[in-house]
């Protein structure tokens, strides 16, 4: 009986949800990966996607190093490294970011880890208490927000034009939560060819931040995975260039110069910043993937970087300007968006009324996705907008693809309108 | 004057401890860390670390494998991968662990990590609250201890002895809890040649922990870095072959059976707990780094794993056996160790009233280091023991290395009488 009863216990399903944290059962998948699950099975041209080009994967470079490095290298290599990652790596990206962007090496200090998104939540891990205000642009990066979302910041959102994050907003911003007694943690930003805006911080606007974050003792989490993406226009100083004492916290990645499945980016910051953070990355994963850190070592050592980014930009340029005569051609009138110098994402905003998630299904329906923009705003406040990306599909198929979606947008205006 | 004044305050450093999380304040590097580093610098016999043996990793393999993957698979090997794992892969080790394991392939999900340390902090993520009662072996894998503490559980720990843990000592403390109304979340254990006692959990504990589990509706935790280096005796299925419910929680790695350096292993559980899990790791890192897990997918499908593993077995036996003769030779009456038939490490027991985080500075001017047992416990509370590792040094030097250990323990012992 006693038997029988047991066995009947044993046969009713574990209740799972018993187990998980209370911030686990908070935890929801993307909707948006939801959402492009649909498209992936169809034939539908997807703008959504946030992808490089697999053409641009210097295949032939890697392929050349991965056997000088086993070869030579490869008890280091494929052994266990150092938390902080690759000395020699750490040591020729710093040189490398000395050169390029005028950040001199001896002040700062360069942490290996396993792509950008791996530098988010360190970040939300070494920096924020639940409640800490964190400041985003508005839109922002939408894994960024995900990251830092498990430490439960007060996200502050501050919007964006064509400049970048208005700063007098920020300014203003700033002195009420001042008044209120509150203290901005760090202000994120992806100050060049945004994701999702493309738009690129101006350099009075940098400076200016910097000014501020001293006058308010505030950090800045500088990220800039496209900064070396540029097909037009000027380069413009990160701001970690204009940062005496240590209060920007810049990452960078090789997922858009070298390939994304190295999982492979690092962080430059002052050293007190950087062995908190590695402290931190010793309890997640140990260290770093070697054998792409020694591999990504050879390419930026040896030249391979600055010689293959032009063949980037080659590729890349045409699309987005495909992208934009597209925009330009199609688009019905009402219809903004932005015209970005480099990068991967073109941001479009709809006339007032029309809601891009609604909107999706009939896109997907004329065989056309992208991103709608609201999951990009920290207070999901904003409906009209989406972002379409300009680097995975060729010219032609980008055309096609604004066309549809422009008489996806003539019919929502049109409807509005009624 | 004011811009004087401005000038003064500029120059004064950063309060950088302002910055810091309350969590991140109290995060502490590993003090073991910090002692080793003294050891690297010297010409000390370290049998400290827990390094496998580079002479192990399948160079040529590797080589051949990362052409092949470059040459036919490059687009998916060097671009962005799902958060979950590249499905091959994931199958393949399906396939693999229920030929090797009996694991049956239907009842699991597979989800591949950035090593098992990453497995360790995404379930705390997913599984403690502050305050959940977590049990561990005592010792236990220190890495754990410290990916678990920034959840903030209770530890609750299990003394083991050469049959692993204690499960009749478990059995009296989930009854004690019950009593106090706590509930107990998941028992973590190195069920296989146990880090760092090298033991490994009997048959009979194995059922038992199971039942245990059912009765008191807990999960297990089963960290398995080790299975597959058995150098004697017959292999015990895993606690997961007798799990009916999915309340075992299996991680695998690839450190020990390919290389540690390409950062992988697999977490092997209901596909309930892998999708919450997964939404995690999306926050932390996206995806586990692309190439490596290609090159595994062909490591272990075209039966290089299979054919490899004897190899590490041959290599590192010897290794054993010169450290279990040496100890036997060498070692004065009162000291106490493990026999373990496979892993990477003995535990050492000497006699009570020895701290062997103070005999180190001793050890190590004598030539020779090792890793003091107190990190290992969660209570810090035992101080009489220590770790030694086989698998890197070369017999002649484990022998030399154990020879000098004696003496100073000897020395030590000595002093204790007097």
């Amino acid at each position: 009986m006693e038997e029988k009863l047991m066995g009947k216990l044993a046969s009713e399903p574990l209740n799972f949800e018993s187990f998980f944290s209370e911030k686990a059962l908070q935890m929801k998948a993307s909707e948006i990966r939801e959402l492009l699950k649909l498209v992936e099975t169809s034939d539908v041209i997807s703008l959504a996607g946030g992808l490089p080009a697999p053409e641009t994967f210097p295949v032939e470079i890697i392929k050349k190093i991965a056997q000088e490095v086993l070869t030579e290298h490869a008890d280091k290599a494929l052994q266990y490294g150092t938390t902080k990652g690759f000395t020699p790596l750490r040591l020729a990206l710093a040189k490398w970011m000395e050169k390029r962007y005028g950040i001199p090496m001896s002040k700062v200090e360069i942490m290996m880890v396993a792509g950008s998104q791996q530098a988010l939540d360190l970040i939300g891990r070494v920096f924020i208490n639940p409640g800490d205000v964190v400041v985003v642009e508005a839109p922002t990066y939408l894994a960024a927000l995900n990251a830092f979302k498990y430490y439960e910041p007060e996200f502050v959102s501050i919007p964006m034009d064509h400049d970048g994050m208005r700063i007098d907003f920020l300014e203003e911003k700033l002195e009420e939560l001042k008044r209120e007694g509150k203290r901005v943690k760090f202000v994120y930003t992806v100050s060049t060819f945004q994701n999702p805006m493309g738009v690129t911080m101006s350099l009075d606007r940098r400076k200016r931040l910097i000014e501020l974050a001293r006058e308010y003792d505030f950090l800045i989490v500088e990220d800039s995975p496209y900064s070396e993406l540029r097909y037009s226009g000027e380069p413009i100083p990160p701001i970690k260039h204009f940062d005496d004492e240590g209060r920007v916290i810049y990452l960078g990645t090789f997922s858009k110069i070298l390939a994304p499945g190295f999982r492979l980016g690092w962080v430059s910051a002052h050293p007190h910043f950087i062995r908190k953070m590695e402290i931190a990355k010793q309890a997640v994963d140990l260290c770093a993937n070697t054998l792409a850190q020694v591999i990504a070592w050879k390419y930026v050592e040896a030249g391979y970087l600055d010689e293959h980014i032009p063949k980037i930009i080659e590729f890349y340029k045409p699309r987005r300007d495909a992208m934009l005569e597209a925009l330009e051609e199609f688009m019905p009138e009402g219809v903004e968006w932005t015209k970005p110098d480099g990068g991967m994402f073109v941001w479009v905003t709809l006339p007032e009324g029309i809601d891009t998630k609604l909107m999706m299904e009939k896109a997907v329906a004329k065989g056309v996705a992208y991103v709608p923009g609201e999951a990009f705003f920290a207070h999901r406040d904003v409906k009209n907008t989406l972002r379409l990306n300009f680097t995975y599909v060729p010219e032609d198929t980008i055309r096609e693809g604004v066309k549809r979606l422009a008489e996806v947008i003539e019919e929502e205006i049109k409807a509005l309108k009624k």
